[in-house]
């Protein structure tokens, strides 16, 4: 058991879009990503997800609005939910979600991870 | 759904030790409380406990050691760890933790909250 110290880990990788795993909690993993540019429309079936902003600002699109978040604020997307991350700049997220969950939910492309490392 | 500001909810109570509800995400909900002084040793039979340290210093002690979290730092204590959160000056602290944690684990005393508020 041992503490874990955000900004070093950010200090450990460069790449966008690649969620590292930093704790385990329960069913639930805690990642952190960077995120810059557009990902892909995706929902998750099964698992709620939480978005969490440590530095810089996140919008997430929904098909009726966009919600955007700053540094020290959070959102749950429920399951089901179809949702769109946008950051325009550099953004470094914490995210918290079920072991299950798969990076673009129903979609597979180019940009799904399926063995996600560890930080 | 709305994004949750952690500053503009932290504004909006001042008591110790008395966890609010701030997110539900699966089984789980996201908390905030602001600490001062020492708590009580106890443990939580079934639930790992994440605190996640917002503004100020929390120590987690254990049997063996001491933990200090700062800023921008966390920890997960396992089920079934004996720990006993210390804090020299107020902190404001996340918590995430399955939805029947109790924040006295096994421990029913004076310090128990039954049922918490929701901000």
């Amino acid at each position: 058991m041992d503490k874990v110290n955000l900004a070093q880990k950010f200090g450990q990788f460069n790449e966008h879009w690649s969620p590292k795993i930093v704790g385990e909690i329960n069913e639930s993993y805690v990642k952190i990503a960077k995120l810059k540019g557009e990902f892909v429309w995706h929902h998750h079936d099964k698992e709620d997800e939480m978005f969490f902003v440590i530095k810089g600002k996140l919008i997430v699109r929904f098909r009726d609005k966009d919600i955007q978040l700053e540094e020290g604020e959070f959102l749950i997307i429920p399951k089901g939910v179809e949702h769109l991350p946008v950051a325009p700049e550099e953004v470094c997220v914490m995210l918290i979600e079920p072991k299950s969950t798969v990076n673009t939910g129903n979609i597979k492309n180019d940009r799904t991870i399926d063995s996600l490392e560890r930080l």
